[in-house]
């Protein structure tokens, strides 16, 4: 069953397990909810990239994904699960970046109206795709409290269901599905890596790797320069205030509250990682395995590749989130 | 059966259909042959492509193939039909491009020695990864007299077997192995298109589309600075002496004799395509697909963007030949 819990969830102290906000069961809806819709996405490995890391890597393409990233997963696992007379009412968010344009295309595989609530200065071409895929643009000022607000004013005019990028628990469920493909594809793993922005992604991937193979290691991977999650794991405390510096442009926003309990509760381990080293690994996947992925997705790379003596001889599964690439800002042009 | 026509093949009158030198037999045992060494590569599909192109593409991805191209798999079928005794000599070829490196892994899936003949200009990146694949390396001086000179040399010195890079019966019938998996995954077709330079790959595509689709036309696409393929079927005669000024440098060699014939008695038609226009989807592939192919690969689906009159409604098979690219010289930065 699915909790929308990211709004009236209650609080508890830090020493009490959180109870699982979406649990494998969900996952498994998810799977066969965006069946139709969604990409299995190809499995690839390279042998060069094996020899240059010490050991066995499958990589679970979302780069290949509708949109370009794992995010249309999640978004469409949330437009299929309302009911008729929620969806016709259509859905809204205000992310700018892979959410957006993955819910817009969701929302346009039932039908149904998107509204997504951008800032004024947010990057052109993404807008431009944005409204590609169908949806309604909102703009507003720049900041949280301006977008937020706008976004309230969508809901209360139109009645339109949020769907927030990563602590909705039905956006959580369909990010599970990755992982679940990649098991089914190249498992078994010692270990699997994800990036962590917010924490969809990672969250859901935990979810699926504790119920398939709870012998193997859910691993995040974090921009030294926007590590709040590697800093929250290690307080016990979840850290909001930070000002995020780092190429990964996906992995800028804050660690989401049910995600933080979520981690922690299952014990995942985050590994910084340098944006020269990510820089390094897109370069690697771009010349070794002919895929083109964002710096968020290379990152995951870069975390084994730093950590040669931990992964050595092992089975890792790594999931390259995304591949939305400016060609024109190519890193180390 | 396997016919090694390139060097005693009688010459035919012109008007005469020239017996195949490879027939649909001859993949399918290369597909046997080479099944536990190749990859079968994914055939990807986007449909951001499919609307600037007006009809359905499915990309058959040897760019994922070992060692990064098509040529891998002509290779490969090339050393498994050696007897042991003939293995034992080894192989040896004269090409320092794609070739040289498919033939050199594919000695080394079995254990058997191989040289590969390279000019002193060539460059360094390529010599580097024909030698990480286990070659053994002979310099001799630019040209291809001198090359052809130090190969006989090579021969005359171990036994080792000459495989050629595209006349070779062997190498062509495992090219077509290429587009048998690509009907199979995505098929039907109303065309196939890949590049044409020596004539292996589309020799191969031409056999295996003429058994398993004969209503399916077969069209190469050729830079328009080496159009002499274009030229040869267009007069009836195999042109050889041209200079090739293309940016594409896996097609800038020398339409094969028996390629020649093949083509012209299967009536396969050669569009031509401007290196701009190659670029330009290269360019596309990786915006849009995220795969990097090398020119000689994007040229396929520049041909089909140029000729949207052709191809509008159309489902279009196109063979991504390899994705070996400089990039420190990427061709728009």
């Amino acid at each position: 069953m699915l909790h929308y819990l990211n709004n009236t969830r209650p609080s508890y102290a830090i020493d009490m397990p959180t109870p699982v906000f979406v649990d494998f069961n969900d996952v498994l809806t998810a799977a066969a909810r965006i069946a139709p819709h969604a990409h299995a996405t190809p499995v690839l490995h390279a042998d060069s990239i094996d020899a240059l890391a010490s050991c066995v890597v499958h990589f679970k393409c979302e780069h290949l994904q509708r949109t370009g990233a794992f995010k249309f997963r999640g978004a469409c696992n949330a437009v299929w699960s309302l009911s008729d007379e929620q969806a016709a009412r259509g859905v809204v968010t205000h992310s700018s970046g892979n959410h957006g344009a993955a819910l817009a295309l969701a929302a346009r595989t039932r039908g149904i109206t998107c509204h997504v609530v951008v800032p004024d200065n947010a990057v052109r071409a993404k807008v431009v795709a944005i409204e590609g895929y169908g949806a309604i643009l909102h703009y507003c000022a720049p900041g949280i409290s301006a977008r937020e607000a706008m976004c309230a004013q969508v809901r209360s005019d139109t009645g339109a269901e949020l769907v927030h990028p990563y602590t909705d628990a039905r956006v959580v469920a369909g990010q599970g599905t990755a992982a679940m493909e990649l098991f089914a594809a190249a498992g078994p793993f010692d270990a699997i890596i994800a990036p962590v922005g917010g924490g969809g992604l990672i969250s859901g991937t935990t979810i699926a790797t504790h119920a398939l193979a709870p012998g193997c290691e859910v691993i995040g991977a974090e921009p030294t320069g926007a590590a709040e999650t590697f800093l929250s794991l290690q307080r016990g405390t979840r850290v909001t205030d930070f000002t995020p510096d780092t190429i990964c442009d996906g992995l800028r926003g804050t660690l989401g509250e049910p995600n933080f309990a979520l981690l922690r509760d299952h014990a995942v381990e985050v590994l910084t990682v340098d944006d020269a080293q990510t820089v390094a690994a897109m370069r690697m996947l771009l010349q070794r395995m002919k895929q083109m992925v964002e710096p968020s997705s290379a990152i995951a790379l870069a975390a084994v590749l730093q950590h040669p003596e931990r992964f050595a001889g092992k089975r890792v599964g790594v999931i390259l989130s995304g591949g939305n690439v400016d060609l024109d800002a190519l890193p180390w042009v």
